[in-house]
């Protein structure tokens, strides 16, 4: 946490939800129910749960003091558990932590901290794909060139551009979502057989998971960090494909291509050049998905864990989650801020199409001729048809012609030998308009919005409900 | 690919499935499905679609010759094109290739050498689970001590052991089946339109991925990596599984520790030292499973493609992705070999619990001892209920002296006025005996068991079959 | 190695430098030098020795015999001793290996592989500094737009722009060249005591160092893997500097930009659309250079060797040291072509830079404002000096007008009230003059021209020479 | 910043030197010194400078106020200088950050932090490399058992053990001295032409490296990130010695090999299990060194910078680089306290060893055995001399029966045909002595020592500082 650098680098509602105060409520939480698990299992008497439930308030404890005493053992679970103790009566506080190791705390708090930073981080997806959604509906129609190795290439529109960005987001939170639901309590006991709850330990786990709202694990995972894993690699997912909308919106920012915008009033400044409009929020979530491959990284290479705890591995764990969640919480947070402010400016597209002059289209021309010599069969001219590469060869030969000539393309190509016998001036004219040549581009808008209306469903989020109730 | 250091590197199936071979027959599978595909749609002549397909051996070409022309587009798919259609009758050759572009080729190919890979992957893993289940079956009831930072704690069983190992197995192997049911066909044409498809280019899309029994993935993913970085992450998942189980391995093969060694004819001698027993089979699993975190990580940093196809980031794939296949696939096979070589020694387990003297049971006692002094509320001796710390304070102070003093801790306990006071020396011995405080070992190794039997069902792989038939 | 894709993916001569022969050869020069360097220690006859290198050779050896044979022992090391001791007379075999390990051979032969490597990846370094020095000096005048977070900023000269990218490379050179003078011979047997070698143990490393040009490292470092670890973060240090320089082309070449662009015959043309000028090299060094983080990061991971040998961090080391070497001389080789290739647009930088129409040079007006104004005191107009906030958002909103207007920025600010009151609309126009305001951009240029000289200078390269004789 | 954990994942003075204050002081630093490096060049009056100096103290700004500001340009630096303008006198205020853009303020407060944060660690360090120096003095002499692949191997004393540690660490030491050396200031002006400053640009990057006691770079570097590489590459190299260090110390700690362990008062107890000693501090060291690979290579990957400022990448280098900082300081610090814990039990080491019954010696006898029979030519028995591969082969089988048949190995060795046909009895009970058979243990030791003393030396420091001052 850094007051000077987390409202750039930690932006948005994620970075409240995984501060100290919340792995404290998270700990804290984790031993409210453990108690009352084992109260539903007759392990205790209910009052005693309550009792200690009831002094399970975050503020009522020092995270300084407790992380101060937690280098004796070597993690805060400890400490806090001896805090907690001390504030619970005397007939109650045998029951504390009962039958739990500092991992059990730690690692169930870690699901806690993530599930509920998850649900705010779903909520901040949800909303970048509504806003790519109005984008790619209002601009199905929008012609943009389509540039490939950012050279421009065939038409696209921008509502396509905009769909495939918010199909990116649909999936990115489907995967977030299939990984909030797997989220899972942690209780093992010392070494993972629960022995000190007898035979219940089973159904003190599943109490446990029902009271915290987390999945029941089935076994103990204290050793096998596949959950972590995949909870790392789905928000990899989730920066994976907001660096890919950002960089386009900063390379279509770009002065001299111009089609996209940040506009805001307090915003993007700069000191030294007034004139400039800095896509600002696109460059700061561009910054903050940068971070994601190098955190999963740490996270996937600390899976070795020794036997039934690991000697560092587990505690290499708890910094790469807690910046993951907060760099792509800041990444959603900051992509949902570059769209509010963008503005599209069509006729600049309109513009950059047209400055190419027809050169992108020149395949369309190449295909039509293959079509039709072929077709024709042209006895007359005792020409067999003709072949894609002697079409594509002379088609490309007139493209260099038009640009080292500085001439139309239509008119090069009218004038071609081969392609003048096959295609007349007017349909050339046609075949180079980029209009008419967009292919299944609507279709895809169509679906990539329908996608978007289904995962953003009532009915949607209610089936993740359940698959987070039906556990693992 | 190396002569000299595959063999170790990248062992097994896998590697047979990921070689030059294997990807131009990937990509010539998908000329030949496409071509199919369009034929389907009505788009050319069944006849030349199945010319084309019949040219597409991966045998009648070259990929030394392909990966030297290969410079000049950057992609071997453009020199296979046109080989391709060298090889294919005039009437035919117009129709090769038709509306797609390199990327097309490429990354389809990346799914379909992918996919063949994942199913070989897949048995392996199988394999893998199924030993370790058998390991778990056989040693349900031997009892191990359980080590936390690498001392001993409390017991567990070396059937507990496996059976983690196992449910990390099951539980990564699942979620590689899942990436394998989303891996689907991309066509888009040179932007992403399929502008030369005219009105056909979405059933084309579904046509294909029938043929080449892979997901219809409804927008073309071009420029949307999250496929690829989904599969990265799977990949990812079960190095991370076999990293924990092959340290354990070698933790466990010490030679202070001698619980398991691997056991094999042809390996594992030292020239130097003709004594030892490395367990090589685990040490090369290990270095094959260190190669995925970084991997995964420049594959999720390549995300970031601009606009209609990247200006490098697509290219930075194709390496990481290759060898991230090799590497898990060498890791699989890696920990196959140890655990088939594996030789467990329960003597040896049973010793190096006892030479810890009952000291990891301590807690047992203190709970007893909290339980006994509270319940009894002993009026007579003036006490009050023993809490919980104080309990342990007093258990801990009996361990230090047991240590320091080279006693037996059951007598030091019961010699301690606090301890005596409640538990006789026959109760102190029966707590401290590991094999009655194993806890819900039992039931645990038996869930995993469950999982696995489910996982490497044929109605699972039939589960398998239909969610990949339904696609992404 | 892949013959279909290393010609994109491993370009040029690093490639040949690190295949399976060259790591033969320096395996079997290991053993040639060993043999050499006991014998000059008296430890053997110099005749031994003589037969001993006399099969040396690795056209001799069947990598793909020997990589089968290392899964036994884990390493092809030992399967080459047996093999060379094979094709040794018996009076000699007995001196074979003499007092080494295989981790002795394969450490050493790392260094040896990746010193001839380095030699050849440092020559292709200073061809591309030669093209940056070339370009830097043929445009040290020419005059193209600054271009901050992709907007149009402040000018610069193309000389600087190719300055910066010359200073980085040679600044990467340097520390390659400081690496590569550290890698050192390994000998310490099987635990580093050199137990087998008596009292001589020192000098024969001493020795061998002399045989093989590599550095005396002192110790043994079998467990040290610092020596990696920084030939590692210089290669990454090369990559880094080269993924600058080709997305600034990349960028540069945008069609909407086209200030450089990549000329071939051969290559970079697009099958479907025949005008699009991709640069190929360009994206292919991107794609190469982007390898080298998480290259870099699996091999610092893999630094925790355990006491005197590693159980799997070892063998995780050569997959990813051959590949960085590999994708870094990738990376170097198509940035020297892409130089090569590169033809440079004056005319397009300077339109580039008209079509802002004075704007980034905005600042030059503020602070000529405050520097006229503020001196003036000017009493008679009752004004105090004009601060540089107050100037600063005057010219704004000018600039902001400007734009909106779509005026001439000189005329918005002549008609200024506060800075017409300062400044003629002939010093405006000045102010506004790109050409006028380069700073130190020249000086720069020349510094870094004169950086080159000297690290290209014999004298340079011999001071080379001598730290690597000089040793760790 | 994290009050909860922090004090176990940023342990040690380097947390403080990196935190929000340091960063502000940093930032004014550079402010003053600009204006007195301005000042000393004749481009304001010495007196502004100093008022404007007088006024960066840290302690009168809010950097929740100014990180909140941030948000609108994108960085902390704009607001700041907005913030200290206001601070300073009408007549100052115009010269406040004279010719400076942003990227100037935090890339040199980047520098200065890390320098600052340098000199921290490299005293930490030099502790570590002190404790160290006397372990392997004092235990020059103490027998241990060598141990590859966690297997027991030809023995080793703890001094060499140690003194490979030390190596290390002094090598780290060196390369992140040389690191420290390298930090510079950077200057640039908007797009690195320094054009306000007119001629004198060079002259007040000159006397700003003065004031701050950075080197003066030649060639502004905003965007040749090399110097935040090369100094991540050097903070790398310390976590990775570091997490050797303590990954042996876990492994030697370890319940069943107990030859080292940490002991201090107030750490390392287990709640659940009173009885043991965790390694808690190298624990710690090791989850803090597992941080650097990662956030390595988020730096090395930042590094395409976009022309003249990165559009995303320049802010992407600000978490790793203060996570980097903060977690190798971590690390180092918990090794130092890893260190000062550690207790040696050299009765232990011994009884370990002998527990091998002396087979890592088994080498020995082979090649005495070659050597004895080799030089016989024993012509009586009819015997030519004994191969390698032979006398291998014979001694390893006594191995194999003396493991087997659970008897002494000099035993069967004594009694195998060959073996006892040249070696006797007490002659074999020699060679078996771990004692004798050290080689150049001793001479390893000293050399690392050797080294230590002459890094630590005030020498040494002087040159350090020196090279720092002579600059880049």
């Amino acid at each position: 946490m850094s007051e000077l650098f987390d409202p750039m680098l930690a932006a948005g509602p994620v970075r409240a939800a995984v501060d100290d105060t919340a792995w404290l409520q998270a700990m804290l939480d984790f031993e409210a129910a453990l108690a009352r698990a084992e109260a539903d299992c007759g392990l205790l008497p209910a009052a005693d749960a309550e009792r200690i439930a009831g002094q399970c308030h975050a503020s009522d404890f020092d995270p300084a003091e407790l992380g101060a005493e937690a280098t004796g053992i070597g993690n805060p679970a400890g400490p806090l558990v001896r805090a907690l103790s001390a504030r619970v009566d005397e007939q109650a506080r045998r029951y504390v932590h009962f039958g739990a190791t500092s991992q059990d705390v730690l690692d169930t708090a870690t699901m806690l901290v993530s599930a509920r930073a998850l649900d705010v981080l779903l909520d901040e997806l949800a909303g970048c794909g509504d806003a790519l959604a109005r984008l790619a509906e209002r601009h199905a129609a929008t012609v943009q060139s389509g540039r490939t190795l950012l050279q421009q290439a065939q038409p696209v529109t921008f509502g396509l551009t905009a769909a495939c960005w918010l199909s990116a987001v649909c999936a990115a939170r489907e995967q977030l979502s299939t990984a909030r639901g797997r989220l899972a309590v942690q209780l093992g006991g010392a070494t993972g057989t629960l022995a000190s709850l007898g035979a219940r330990g089973p159904d003190v786990v599943t109490a446990l998971a029902r009271h915290l709202e987390l999945a029941d694990p089935g076994l103990p995972w204290h050793t096998d960090r596949g959950r972590v894993g995949a909870l790392a690699s789905a928000l990899g997912a989730v920066s994976a494909a907001v660096s890919k909308i950002v960089r386009d919106v900063t390379v279509l920012a770009q002065t001299e291509v111009a089609e996209v915008f940040e506009v805001d009033a307090g915003s993007g400044g700069s000191s030294a050049m007034p004139h400039k409009r800095n896509p600002v929020a696109a460059v700061a979530a561009a910054a903050a998905s940068a971070q994601a491959p190098g955190l999963v990284s740490t996270l996937l290479g600390s899976a070795a864990h020794e036997l039934q705890r690991a000697a560092g591995a587990w505690h290499a764990e708890w910094r790469p989650l807690g910046e993951l969640l907060r760099s792509t919480g800041s990444a959603v947070t900051w992509l949902r801020t570059s769209l509010d402010r963008l503005r599209v400016d069509p006729t600049r597209m309109r513009a950059n199409l047209d400055s190419a002059g027809g050169l992108p289209l020149a395949e369309r021309v190449t295909t039509e001729l293959v079509e039709v010599a072929g077709a024709g069969q042209d006895q007359e001219r005792g020409q067999g048809p003709v072949g894609r590469l002697a079409a594509h060869d002379a088609v490309a030969a007139c493209c260099r012609r038009a640009v080292t000539e500085d001439r139309e393309l239509a008119d090069v190509l009218a004038a071609d030998e081969l392609v003048g016998a096959y295609l007349s001036r007017q349909r050339l004219a046609e075949l180079l308009d980029p209009a008419g040549y967009l292919g299944s581009a609507g279709v895809f808008v169509e679906r990539a919005l329908a996608r978007h209306r289904d995962s953003a469903s009532p009915a949607s989020r209610d089936r993740r409900q359940d698959s987070q109730e039906s556990g693992s």
